[in-house]
């Protein structure tokens, strides 16, 4: 093993199905062609950790504390870079890397980093949770890439919510959340949606039972991708699925 | 969180496809309706431990060293109870639970308790690498549940060691595996094989591919069920691929 490979750190659990989904995207995108050749991955997916988009929107728990808690678990263990597989959480980012020893890479920034590469001058729409909108973290990031997007109207957003908490994260058959899916998608784009940055970890699972609705641009892998490269090693070049 | 809820730890990367795979059923199979009724899970997926079927067979590294440190690194950051979906690494089970201070949990007591209640007084074909069934520890694990059972021969034993490695492993498309894995199935069916113990967690990831193929007892689902109620949760009755 190379000196400059990197111990890989994710801090997962929010929620659990994006965290499995994104350490399968990385160890399927790392150029290997034998166990010894992947990332060492160390995956803290604390459950306990209170819901992100209640406590940015009404005043629920802080879960900053148990991801600090998460963070300081992953780097004792030797974690030498961070991730984590939820949007809405990274409007805790910027607290999570305060006195941080090591770093932390951003989803946000990789997600819009490729769409502004792959889809120049077309228009993204953020899909997401209702407390990563509100953040304005997607927008932030969007528009330092100079992109330019839409935002889901109130009624979208009603359906985004019930097809990541109703269905991804309740286990549900996601065959019951896709014809709301493919119906959003489309009224998305007799708006003037070019593409869809699937903004919320849970969104990927789904879109892939859609994949020919895109395209869509999956944050998760584009994380990935980074995170692969961050730690040393080389992205394999392939569709994943 | 119910007092009595245990923190799961996965001693993972042995590969990493399938700690991907073992941990993406955990959640699966546990029965939750959001993130927080989700198991703690850490994973420590050390892909630099050194491969198993080589130590056994052929005097290659000891991996036992490696895995007992990353065994500490799950119990010092809170595992509560340890699985690890590598069958082959159970040849070190004992060795890892000497002085160890919380449960570990044994996958092939897992399918073979499955298999007998499942198929009683059927025929298995123990589907695994040459390191595995050198190791007699699932001729052992099947004998004491009362499972008859036959073996692969040399020639299958080949094909089974290419499909691993070569493919699974190698992160190759899996279609490229799938047309050998069938003509080796229907063979052992030929000589008698009423279903298969997919006794290498690669396998369970080809399986899928071909579902029409078994009845197939997948060991990384049944110690992922045998977990989550170690850990004090309910198992989801459900189909999972």
């Amino acid at each position: 093993m190379n000196e400059e490979k990197k111990i890989l750190g994710i801090l997962g659990g929010m929620g659990p199905l994006a965290t499995a989904d994104l350490y399968k995207k990385i160890v399927l995108l790392t150029q290997a062609d034998n166990d010894n050749a992947h990332i060492h991955t160390i995956i803290d997916s604390d459950t306990g950790i209170a819901d992100r988009t209640a406590a940015i929107l009404s005043g629920g728990r802080d879960p900053l504390p148990e991801m600090l808690a998460a963070r300081d678990r992953l780097i004792r263990a030797g974690a030498q870079c961070l991730i984590m597989p939820c949007n809405t959480a990274h409007y805790f980012l910027d607290a999570l890397k305060k006195d941080c020893p090591v770093p932390f890479l951003n989803m946000l920034d990789a997600a819009a980093s490729t769409s502004a590469r792959q889809f120049p001058g077309k228009k993204a729409v953020i899909l997401a949770t209702r407390g990563t909108l509100a953040t304005g973290l997607y927008s932030r990031a969007l528009e330092n890439a100079g992109i330019p997007f839409l935002e889901p109207s109130e009624e979208e957003k009603d359906v985004l919510t019930y097809l990541i908490y109703d269905i991804v994260k309740a286990s549900r058959p996601l065959s019951e959340g896709t014809p709301l899916f493919i119906k959003l998608l489309r009224g998305l784009k007799d708006r003037g949606a070019d593409y869809f940055i699937l903004g919320c970890t849970e969104l990927p699972i789904l879109a892939m039972e859609v994949p020919d609705e895109g395209p869509f641009i999956d944050p998760t892998a584009e994380l990935a991708r980074a995170a692969i490269r961050f730690c040393g090693y080389e992205v394999q070049e392939r569709e994943i699925h």
